[in-house]
C-alpha cells in the first residue's frame, strides 16, 4: 500500500512538476545531442537571458527560414515546380494553346534542365506565368489547396505538406516559445506558401516573404479582386533575400536558417557586422537513406558550395542531417 | 470640514475607482460623442464579442491606416516632401551638379506644381531619386532622424512628428487594446516612415506598408549593406494599396481608414464583399482653424472627391474633423 501510494505520488508529481524539474521535456527531441543542437540552444539561451549584454528584446528576435530544403524537402523537384507540372497536366487536355507551348511540353516531358536553364530560369518563369497569372488571388489559392489535397510525392508517396522536417518544426516552436517571431524567407512564391504556412508551420501569411508578381486591382461586377500578373517579379533569392527582408520586415534578423548558396546573402546579412548577437545555420543534406544527399550537384535547385565554404569563417552552424537529426519527417 | 472631507473622499474614490466605475476612462476622449465615434466603437464591440456571428478572430483583426492626412497632417506639403526640400537645401551649396538640376531648382523655388505634375509625379520621383537613392539604408535612416530632430512645420512651428492627430493616436491604441494589429498603408516611403513609426505611432517597422524602391545588396569592406535605388518603384497608392496589402500582409483588413481618393481602392477592398464584418472610415479635413479645410482642392496631394461620393453607398464613416474631433493634435 505504501509502495502504491509512493508510485501514485510520483506519477502525480510528475504530471504536475516533472517536466519542469530538471528542465522541461526536450523541445528539440528530434535532434541528436550534438554540437549543432547545442549551438542553437546556447544561442537562444544567450539572447533571452535578461540583464546580460547579449539579451535581445523580443521585438528584435526575428528568425528567418528558407523553405525549400530547409523546412521541407525540395527533391526531386521544388514542390512548387511539382504543382506547376501537375497543373499543366490537368489543364493541357482542355487547353490546346497551352498544350502547344514549347515550355509546357518541356515541363510535361520532365525536362527540368530546359525549365531551369538561364540565371533567372526563364523557362520556369514561362510556365509560372501560365500557371500563376491571369486568375484572381482567390482562384489561385483554391488551385493550390486542391493540389495539396490530392498530389503525392513520387518517392515518399505522401502529400507534400507531410514532408516537412520534424526537427525544424520543433525548432520553429522552440523559437516562438522563446519570444522569437518566425518568418519564411524563400525563393518560392509568397502566394503559394501562404495557402498552407499557418496550418503547416504555424507561420501566418504576414510572416511569409517570398517571390512575388504584381497584382492588378479590379472591381469585377462591383466586387474587388486582385488579378495575378508577372508584370514585375521580385525574386526572393540570393541577394534578393536581404532586400526582401528589409522591404517586408524592416529589421535585421538575428537568426537565419538556409540550405543553399541562395541563402548565403541572407546568412551574411544576419550575422556579419550585426550589432546584436546572431546565428547562421545551414542544413546540409547528407542523408540519402532517410531523405537525400546533395550539395554541389543537387537533384534540382539548391546547390550548396560557396555558402558551405563560408560557414566556418563566419561561425555558421552546419547541420549534418544524417548525424544531427534523430528523425527527418514530421509524420 | 465635512465638506472638505467629502471633497477629499470624492477625489480619492475617483483616483482609485472613478474611471472603472461606469466603464473605463474613455479611450477615445479626444473624439466628440457623435455618430462617427459611435460607428467605430460599435464596430469594435461587434467584432470582439465572442460567440456571435460577427466575432472576428484576433489574427484577422487587421486595421490599415493611411498616413498623410489620416494619422498626421499633410499640408502645406506632405511631410516627406518637406524632407526632400530640406535635404536639397542642405546639400545644394556643396553639390553643384545637384544644385543645377531643373527639378531641384523647382523644389527649392517651392514650385510644387512642377514637382507634382503628371500622373506619376515625375518631378517628385526625380528629386526622390536625388534624396532617397545612392546611399545605404542605414545612412538614409540617419538623415531622416537628423531632419526630424531639427525641421519644424512652417505654420505650427513644431517638429513634424508632433503633428499627429490625437484622436487617431487614441484610435490606434484602442484598436490594439481590442486585439487589432494596426498597419500603416501609405503612399509615403516605407523606409521614411519606419524611422519613426514605432516611436510616434507604436507601429513596428514590419507593420508599415509604403512605397518602396528596390535595394541592392552589397558587401562593402566585408560588411553587408543595402543600397537604396529606384530601379523598380512600388507606388503604394490608389489601386496599389490593395496590391500592397495583399503582398505585405496577405489578409484582407476589416478596418480601413483614409482621407483621400488615393485610399478609395483600399476602402473598397476592405469593405465590399468581405466575408467578415468590416468598416471604412474617411477623414474629411473641415477645420481650417485648428488644421486645414480641403477636399476637391487640397493644398498639395490628398484630393477627396470620388471617395467621398462612394462613402454613403458603401456605408463608410466620414469623420468631420471640425465636429467629430474634440482635439486635433497630440501635443
Amino acid at each position: 500500500m505504501r509502495n502504491l501510494l509512493a508510485v501514485l505520488l510520483t506519477v502525480l508529481l510528475c504530471i504536475t512538476g516533472c517536466a519542469s524539474k530538471d528542465g522541461a521535456a526536450d523541445p528539440l527531441s528530434a535532434w541528436n545531442d550534438t554540437a549543432a543542437k547545442d549551438s542553437i540552444t546556447e544561442f537562444v539561451k544567450k539572447v533571452t537571458t535578461a540583464d546580460t549584454p547579449d539579451f535581445v528584446a523580443p521585438e528584435d528576435r526575428v528568425a528567418v527560414f528558407d523553405n525549400d530544403g530547409t523546412l521541407w524537402a525540395e527533391a526531386p523537384l521544388p514542390f512548387q515546380a511539382a504543382f506547376v507540372i501537375d497543373e499543366l497536366k490537368r489543364r493541357a487536355p482542355q487547353e490546346p494553346a497551352l498544350a502547344a507551348d514549347p515550355m509546357v511540353q518541356a515541363a510535361l516531358k520532365g525536362d527540368v534542365a530546359a525549365l531551369l536553364a538561364g540565371d533567372r530560369h526563364e523557362g520556369l518563369l514561362r510556365v509560372l506565368a501560365l500557371t500563376h497569372t491571369g486568375m484572381t488571388t482567390d482562384e489561385f489559392n483554391q488551385r493550390v489547396t486542391d493540389w495539396m489535397a490530392t498530389a503525392r510525392h513520387p518517392r515518399f508517396d505522401k502529400p507534400y505538406d507531410q514532408l516537412t522536417y520534424e526537427p525544424q518544426q520543433q525548432l520553429l516552436n522552440y523559437l516562438r516559445d522563446n519570444g522569437f517571431r518566425t518568418y519564411i524567407v524563400s525563393g518560392g512564391g509568397a502566394d503559394f506558401m501562404r495557402v498552407f504556412s499557418q496550418r503547416v508551420y504555424g507561420i501566418p501569411p504576414e510572416q511569409v516573404v517570398g517571390s512575388t508578381g504584381t497584382t492588378k486591382y479590379e472591381l469585377r461586377d462591383g466586387k474587388p479582386v486582385l488579378v495575378k500578373t508577372l508584370d514585375y517579379v521580385f525574386v526572393d533569392d540570393k541577394a534578393g533575400k536581404p532586400s526582401g527582408i528589409h522591404e517586408f520586415i524592416g529589421r535585421r534578423p538575428i537568426l537565419a536558417v538556409g540550405n543553399s548558396d541562395g541563402d548565403q546573402a541572407m546568412l551574411e546579412y544576419t550575422t556579419i557586422d550585426n550589432p546584436r548577437p546572431s546565428l547562421g545555420v545551414l542544413v546540409h543534406h547528407t542523408d540519402a537513406d532517410r531523405e537525400y544527399a546533395y550539395d554541389a550537384n543537387p537533384p534540382s535547385s539548391g546547390k550548396l558550395v560557396t555558402a558551405l565554404q563560408a560557414a566556418e569563417p563566419n561561425g555558421w552552424t552546419v547541420i549534418d542531417m544524417k548525424n544531427d537529426w534523430k528523425s527527418v519527417f514530421s509524420q
